[in-house]
């Protein structure tokens, strides 16, 4: 139940401090033998190896990993460990970063959930604050991981069992009790409703995004069992 | 009263699109002379030269510009266009692409009032991803400017003579007439209210974080020009 790290390059390093930030398990792959002391000296649990190959990702124990993420440097190396992860483990969730657009396709087709290009994801940001710099502080607030952090954004998953579905967002006890707010709610049928109103209902199936007190939000979270809809599921 | 992008590579490219599709008006600067068949094609002003060079900021007319990105793939070369950026025009709001860590402060010494790191924020994204898919998907719909979209954030100050300030949030038509919420306040003294109660009271000088459908959010700005604080300019 851990994620595996594909890729120990300016990206991984990033992923490894978020996870590490958010008290999640996970393991390190990377080829390059010279990062096994570093690794070491942080304690960060790793296998040198070449994530492309199968043998490899099995000493990850990706057999019993939740989640995969290629972050390797080339296209091709993060397609074939795709590849790899997908048929290791079918019901994986991996995401896979891109550097050229027209490996995404591919790499959705090869098995990825979701593909993430940071060149793309840095121009928007970079569009954004020149345009609107007070909103890329607010978000630099909220995505910066780490110490000191008082906000934090979730996802809650509206089970059978929980108390929310059937109720207002206004007669929930989200904001009055724990001071967590709703950005949007997707729907069962994949539609969005962005900052809903306090009278819109929260039905079984919604998932939640809410912003507010990591501690609420983690606890809320885990009364409510993150998982990851099936239609995305190869 | 435009923007100057310097550097047409990856990240300069989504940025040249994003500015396009909210209808601003920018010039691209780069030193590559196979790009201008490119540029003229898609009918982008531009101007081939080094950006680092204070003869190609100017004919780039940096002397009547808003803002400058510094979006070269290398940092020594975006360090010297802040310098030469911030030397001409002293006023000027200035963001640069950053990709080793401890450039960061030597660019803001420089003169930029904002520095981007694509690999940082791509790999918060990915550890996100990760961790919350649906938070991500809801980020991208948000951020993926251009056709069809029908969600921004933006960014209002409260000026004198804005007929917001005063009135509760509750009491003011931003959701009732405008469909338009708001995520955060950064108040005059720099503190940040995240997700604010409806009973919270606008004052002047406030900087609202909003959310909402993008013909609102872009007249409520144009009633409330758009402007930088005073603390970061040089
Ligand atoms: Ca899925
Ligand atoms: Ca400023």
């Amino acid at each position: 139940n851990h994620y595996i790290v594909c890729g120990y390059g300016r990206m991984g390093r990033q992923i490894a401090a978020d996870l590490k930030a958010r008290d999640e398990k996970f393991v390190i792959v990377d080829a390059e033998e010279e990062l096994e002391e570093r690794l070491i000296e942080l304690q960060l649990p790793y296998v040198i190896g070449d994530a492309t190959h199968d043998d490899v990702l099995i000493e990850a124990g990706i057999k019993r990993a939740r989640g995969l993420v290629a972050a390797l440097t080339n296209d091709p190396a993060n397609v074939l460990t795709v590849l790899s992860a997908r048929e290791l483990k079918p019901d994986i969730f991996i995401i896979a970063r891109v550097t050229r657009m027209e490996t995404e396709s591919k790499l959705r087709v090869a098995g990825a959930n979701r593909v993430i290009n940071p060149y793309q994801i840095g121009g928007h940001r970079m569009a954004l604050t020149l345009l609107r710099p007070v909103v890329h502080d607010f978000l630099d607030q909220i995505f910066h991981f780490g110490e000191g952090r008082n906000i934090d954004i979730g996802q809650i998953i509206v089970h059978e069992k929980s108390t929310l579905a059937g109720q207002t967002i206004g007669s929930s006890d989200l904001r009055s009790e724990h001071q967590v707010n709703i950005l949007g709610i997707r729907k069962a049928n994949d539609s969005l409703v962005i900052t809903p109103n306090p009278n819109e209902r929260i039905e079984l199936d919604d998932t939640l995004i809410v912003i507010g007190p990591p501690e609420a939000i983690y606890m809320l979270e885990r009364q409510n069992l993150v998982i990851d809809d099936e239609d995305d599921e190869i």
